[in-house]
């Protein structure tokens, strides 16, 4: 049976020694988040994933969803107290606005906690965060009305939310949406259609679903230009608040899956179901694209809490397990074999995770400051650095964080050699969850393609400019200290070849785009390692000035594996370089009829 | 619901084109592999695998395998009568020699048949497949009595056959088996101890099961030196060849894993059962050897099969679902989207399965070749070179063409999306399947250690040197061919890496044994890289010569596939080779309990 310890000094470090948030005192939220408080609200976020959530993660897996015959769905045993304890901690709305309820935090916690939650039982924690994604499109998008009448229970976790895009026929191509909407006297509208992939479309965690759904009013122009975004909830609700008469939307039927048992996964029918519009006519697409990104980052986070609680477990049984002997003789000679945590592979394999993780960790927490500022600053110019930076890092942090998080299970699960097969270890339900992350959200050749050809174009470049100005300042700065040479150098070499492919693209893909396509999930990683890499630079840095005040095992381990991450990771960009460069000539070549 | 179709056109090429087995008609066995014989036994093979057992593949999934209260065990609906069609077929014994009513093929079209066997049903195929390994070891190391005693039902597929290695305390260590055997004085043992992940331990397909169990002698040295192989029979066999009373030995329960549920992973209690010696006293782990050998070869051709049907059920769907338009422009205006192999980032996937796939099979096959000219060439260094680069190759074929074959699995997955997590469409289930052929049958991370620490070394370097001898070689030999530059020098260019490899682990791994630990899964990968690049320049080789005689769509997408693998696979071994040089340093640096 797995288990799972929350990584509160890490997150406590970063927050401190490499983010400095106390340097952001002045801004709506950082006021409130006073060390005490960032102390208190992870200690029992973690108390409450250790010892709530991460055993129902095993028993989750096996009982999974049962729909019943009028369409109910039961989640499994114990999910329904511990979402009970969700909405009493107030997890869900950590971050969500005062005026709604919510704690108001920056979202970097939320992110924090996320991860936590998603670590101990990411087929649950979906259910909040599905819930958080709904709450943010309501919020930029909703009415002053909207948000009055569906957020505060939201925030709460009284009612949950969901997204409602994927059709039958098309998932990423939604210009095809056929679900409709009909116009009525009343304003409203009558939503008439089937959606499919609906994670937490149906349970009885909540008296309420708020279901935001994309369809296309009658007479809309054709493709994305006349898709709009409704609002569609589960139970009407009255003008007072309470809750009236069931809708006509109901859950046909739950998919069996791979893994994420514990979340239903449900094929929803509207048959005429009110539903009322979400922003603009027609402009739906942009408006779901905030909940997009809010559950882009979200997965990305899913992809780093599996790869952590992996690693946990792998590092457990690597110094438990007894097997051979260490190739430079005997580590423990009073027993029949070394633990196999002395063999250089399972090293190799455990430090690469670790590696992953801890750079991870910081990337996500460097992206929700990037938020919280881009939401918070009272100067433009540093809302919009924050927005671009946004921008370009979502669709790195989803797949980038997604495909390493899955990678990294499959090494975790390979340490424990035949026994990481059976399910009673739970390393196999890591990997069986984690391999959702890269689809779902936008397919990782999505987030690729997003990446190079929006994000990189968007404004001249202005992001990716502003991306290369912060890390070969940062390199220059540190360039000088000796002791940080081990960390820039390797990092100045890759943004060298990051530069190099992006200039490739400029001069080989306006005339053939396909040139882009053909490299632009090899472009993506070597982004994310580029970025990571930053971020180890970064840590090493902090690690580097904490340890001028004295010994310090953790700063010291930090420092080795940011030099393994450099010496181990971040040479791959050499080979990705190389494979951008080769273009799309071989890959586009064969007609279809000869694969 | 998954499809597959055997592919009978890329095997006659390659044993035709490719590895000319008609230059070998001289040799036992091939004489009567003539081109009808292979060509009707290979679209036999095929028939059944399509026919018969892909369709029993997700069935058997569902259902997996029962164990009952008297510890008899019941495989899925369909795999008796699919097992007896393997025994009417006699695909155990097609390599098996004639004596014992094999068909003395060559092992190059067992390798075939197998890998045929595994796409269609790989947790079935595990059922003859380990028959064929415990078949090999009594043919090496049985008396004739005991050859005489249990092969020819063996290889009819009357009686299966498994291999009893691994302890709940230990599997890598194989040192620290427990499992006792105290001699009879009729010369006979009884055998007792608990073994666990006991493939086709238990199943109703077969009247009798003949277990070959590694246990120790009573008295005998500690460690690996005191270790003996037992032939221990589900039910006794009496001297006339009939069955007689049911041995001690029994299925104690079968494990709850991630995949091959149509296989019975069975926990083995030996109480006091009867046992054989099989070869001397002692020396059961060099006769384990043999099977585990045999067993190492099948496993990578599982990675292989698994990558094959996987890839056939991705083209299939890239072809059929609409979404997106193609970056160049629609291509089929007439639809509402274009279909999605028409994107690159989906080619670039389809075209690295393939490229690897078709490089994968040839190099099975060669390797197989190998196997038959050791086993029957009439010159003695011919047999010498054969065996040495069975040595050598085993490994890498077993560790690198799982480790793709899962990754393979994993990218075919993603060409589904969403669909692709959905357990109906089987791909998820091609993951979960192949992800077992990491581990069993010594995890990827020992083979990788094999072959960098026991293969290398190996007769000062013997194998490896005509490893270079012969790729260098063929290098020279086609290097003057423009139209084979695009193939031989890139070769040339990743076997200078793996020199530059070997050479470092020569200068550094001797003094320092973690430099090469550290460094094993990145030369193995190095080393398949290098092979799998020798095939697609022999592969290139033979197809450009069979384009002189004409128009061969087939043979120009061999082409274009090898110089996919050339730029966009083989660059790779450059970061491989910069992880290799930098040591163990940061890999082995911090202390057990910093992880």
């Amino acid at each position: 049976m797995p288990t799972y310890q929350a990584p509160l000094d890490d997150a406590q470090f970063l927050l401190n020694d490499v983010f400095h948030i106390d340097r952001y005192a002045n801004l709506p939220g950082f006021a409130d988040a006073s060390p005490d408080v960032v102390s208190a609200v992870l200690a029992e976020a973690g108390k409450f994933c250790e010892h709530v959530l991460a055993p129902l993660n095993r028993t989750g897996d096996i009982e999974g969803c049962t729909r019943h015959a009028d369409g109910s769905v039961t989640t499994p045993k114990g999910f329904k107290d511990a979402f009970r304890q969700v909405v009493e901690g107030g997890w869900i709305g950590i971050s969500a606005p005062s005026e709604f309820g919510g704690q108001g935090l920056p979202m970097i916690m939320t992110q924090l906690v996320n991860e936590f939650l998603c670590s101990a039982n990411m087929a649950f924690a979906m259910y909040p965060g599905l819930t958080q994604g709904a709450i943010a499109a309501i919020l930029v998008h909703g009415s002053p009305e909207q948000k009055q009448q569906y957020l505060p229970k939201m925030v709460e976790g009284a009612w949950t939310g969901t997204m409602n895009l994927t059709e039958p026929h098309c998932g990423t191509d939604l210009g095809m949406i056929r679900t409709k909407a009909a116009k009525q006297p009343d304003g409203s509208y009558k939503i008439t259609g089937t959606k499919i992939f609906i994670s937490a479309g149906e349970h009885d965690l909540a008296h309420n679903i708020i279901h935001l759904v994309l369809a296309r009013i009658e007479g809309a122009p054709e493709g994305t230009r006349g898709i709009s975004l409704f609002i569609v909830p589960k139970v009407m609700v009255n003008a007072d608040g309470s809750l009236g008469a069931k809708n006509a939307v109901a859950c046909g039927s739950i998919e069996h899956k791979m893994g994420i048992h514990g979340n239903a996964t449900c094929v929803m029918n509207y048959d005429g179901a009110t539903g009322f519009l979400i922003g603009e006519e027609n402009r739906g697409l942009p408006a779901m694209f905030v909940m997009m990104n809010e559950a882009r980052m979200g997965v990305g986070v899913q992809g780093l809490a599996l790869s952590e609680v992996a690693y946990q477990n792998a590092v457990a049984y690597a110094k438990e397990r007894l097997q051979g002997r260490a190739l430079s003789g005997a580590k423990e000679k009073s027993k029949p074999a070394d633990p196999i945590i002395v063999h250089p592979d399972v090293r190799r394999t455990l430090m690469t995770i670790k590696a992953f993780n801890e750079a991870g960790r910081a990337l996500v927490m460097w992206t929700a400051l990037a938020s919280d500022l881009h939401h918070h600053s009272p100067d433009e110019k540093t809302r919009q650095a924050a927005d671009d930076h946004m921008g370009l890092l979502t669709p790195v942090i989803k797949g980038v964080l997604t495909d390493s998080g899955f990678a990294n299970c499959v090494l975790a699960q390979q340490m424990f050699g035949g026994h990481g097969y059976i399910a009673e270890h739970g390393m196999e339900q890591f990997v069986r969850d984690a391999r959702i992350t890269m689809m779902y959200e936008g397919a990782n050749g999505i987030q690729a393609l997003d990446l190079v050809g929006r994000k990189l174009p968007k404004d001249g470049g202005r992001a990716l400019q502003a991306f290369f100005a912060e890390t070969q300042g940062f390199i220059k700065e540190q360039g000088a200290d000796a002791a940080m040479k081990p960390y820039v150098e390797p990092l100045g070499k890759a943004l060298g070849h990051l530069q190099a492919a992006t200039m490739w693209f400029m001069q080989n893909a306006l005339a053939k785009p396909d040139n882009a396509g053909a490299g632009s999930t090899d472009y993506m990683h070597m982004f994310g390692l580029c970025a990571l890499g930053y971020m180890w630079a970064k840590i090493a840095a902090a690690a580097q000035t904490k340890l001028k005040a004295g010994v310090d095992a953790r700063m010291s381990a930090k420092l080795v594996t940011g030099r393994f991450f450099m010496e181990r990771i971040l040479p791959e960009t050499t080979a990705q370089l190389a494979r951008i460069q080769a273009g799309a000539a071989s890959t586009m070549e064969l007609p279809a009829e000869m694969f």
